[in-house]
């Protein structure tokens, strides 16, 4: 499958957005790749939210040459459990990211510069806002589903309360409605460590040398959360290796070291560390309850009107699975249909983007449900 | 309980210590503590082991205004778990450490400069050997039991197969026979901020500005993996707090963040970098299988004569309790005499530090015993 990225650029009166903390900023562009084709009454929409760190390239090659698929090539494609043959397939990537979107590295039509930290504080609720203006432009009533892991769990959760009448089915993956304490503390220390790079320079640093060793540490911290004790152990227990990644005199040969100095290494290369910043601090201050509820999920839910699939992972200790249980408990008690499965898996909390059999079959089984009813039923 | 800070410096033929790696030094000194008096037949020892980032001051005040006692003045002291007025208690900082004993922050007498990264590696052997000098000074045949929490329990270990003929009762608390993986990960990654950070310089610092953002990170990396997820959601949960601990435009106003901060910059104050990236490094190469048992654990074990108390922490996640059981295993199989238990708490690993009822009662049932049937018993 060969995709291509796209761009939606939009001026909506009055000419700018306003961000949810009350900044303004426009025009916006949101980066987005879409895969299948919409159909003609355009319900067979299905918006898939990526996490942290990712992008709207969520199937498919760039190229004949291209050796590396999208994220989640294993879910997204022909026959496969979001099965392009069937649903439009729509992937955005996040305002105040850097994978495309306007974000704090795009220039500032009015300076001239980038934008750095004198870009908007971003909020969940500000991305799936932005995502909205898409779908509208896509001509799309109703989404069929939203879909997402993680961060774009949070995205889908927000969709289901935000606009309820434009989402049959709502798929939360390894998410949360909110932060627990240690995973803010996480991101507060990811984000001292690149705050603290005297190359992160308030956040100017687009023309020199960026904060590459806080931003490095920063992705390690991040990287030892997504994954688990066991999946450390089986992958590499303490294993060392003679090839030491050495750099200094100090450096330990175990190979768990030199893997995530080298998925650091790799961060810096691919992301902005403002982007980071922002989007960490996105995910700390998401709140479903006290956004939409006052302080209560069961009253945030009572907005929502889809059917979900609530999927968690047993050894996902950074969103674990008591908080998708809570999510569920409030769904339930507005009445809503809910699905939810606890897989057991030793990947931790990254097993929404592992192959994983049950949670394909889950999705897909979850998905071809809402086709029969809603896009078949629909057209007789 | 007044104390005093004691300091022992050894020049043992042939004048120089062997380090484990190779290289040698000497003299060495070792700043070390002790409470309670030594009985006329010299069997009332017990040597209190500290974690990481510990020292020498268990128990007691410095002086009549001293508002700070000890770190284990729980249970230390007179009518206490490790009651001073039976027991002789010596409490010793490590070799490598920066409390008083020689470590990188010392002066090399042959150049007049600190140690810094010249300071030769040690390991948890290294820190047990050069103790053993202590107890041999003090004129100490067999100690009554070693006692440690964390790395603390790691010096036990090693003790009770290194000097098993010194030692008749062990308590690792809190600990295990070698790092997983995950905990390999997080002292990289600490590692890394400090190392990362350009004030280090080598460890070339000491006439300069020292490492303090990479050291303050790091501390919070290690901080967070002390505590537990149910620990930090009770103690703060999502709380904000409006005199924001602000020092620049990004900061949050999580209260958890703030006293993250906070612990990073005390430990700034208190503690050598160097020795932090030289004390974890000798945590995560203990491998007492691999060092005294040829890979095997129960083999390691084979070489050991005491009793042991092992204990760990439901919520430690850091060192959990398949870790302890993996210990017990290995000594059961030896025939040894084990008593262990999984003390029940939110604390996480940091609970061997808290005031517990259990905790206080397991250690003090284990040394009563000890008491009576190798201190009584020998008088008779």
């Amino acid at each position: 499958m060969i995709v291509k990225k796209k761009f939606f650029t939009f001026a909506y009166p009055p000419h700018e957005f306003v961000f949810e903390m009350g900044k303004k900023l426009g025009p916006l562009t949101i980066a987005y790749e879409t895969y299948g084709e919409l159909n003609e009454e355009k319900t067979n929409g299905i918006l898939v939210l990526h996490a942290l760190t990712g992008d709207s390239h969520a199937a498919g090659f760039y190229s004949s040459e291209d050796l590396k698929p999208g994220w989640w090539d294993n879910m997204v494609g022909p026959k496969k459990p979001i099965d392009t043959e069937k649903f439009f397939v729509i992937c955005s990537n996040v305002i105040g990211g850097c994978m495309g979107s306007t974000g704090p590295a795009s220039i500032d039509p009015k300076t001239n510069k980038p934008f750095g930290m004198r870009f908007p504080f971003v909020t969940i609720g500000d991305m799936v806002r932005a995502q909205k203006r898409l779908i509208d432009h896509l001509g799309i009533k109703k989404l069929l589903a939203v879909i997402g892991g993680s961060m774009g769990g949070m995205q889908a959760l927000e969709w289901s309360v935000r606009y309820p009448h434009m989402v049959h089915g709502v798929v939360p993956i390894a998410t949360t409605a909110k932060h627990s304490a240690m995973a803010i503390a996480f991101n507060e220390v990811a984000r001292q460590a690149i705050i603290n790079d005297p190359n992160w320079n308030y956040g100017d640093y687009y023309d020199k040398l960026p904060p590459i060793h806080g931003q490095a540490v920063a992705r390690m911290i991040g990287h030892i959360t997504y994954l688990s004790d066991i999946a450390l152990r089986k992958k590499f227990d303490r294993s060392v290796q003679d090839t030491a990644y050495k750099k200094n005199p100090f450096d330990t040969q175990f190979s768990v070291s030199s893997y995530l100095r080298y998925q650091g290494e790799k961060f810096v290369n691919r992301f902005d560390a403002n982007s980071f910043l922002y989007l960490t601090r996105a995910t700390d201050y998401f709140n479903l309850a006290q956004t939409h509820g006052q302080g209560s999920l069961v009253k945030a839910f009572s907005k929502a009107k889809a059917k979900f699939l609530v999927i968690s992972f047993s050894s996902d200790w950074l969103y674990p699975t008591y908080q998708s249980k809570e999510l569920v408990k409030a769904l339930k008690k507005n009445g809503l249909e809910v699905n939810f499965c606890e897989i057991r898996t030793d990947y931790g909390h990254d097993s929404f983007l592992i192959s994983n059999p049950k949670l394909e079959a889950l999705v897909a089984g979850f998905l071809d449900n809402l086709y029969e009813t809603k896009v078949k039923k629909g057209k007789c």
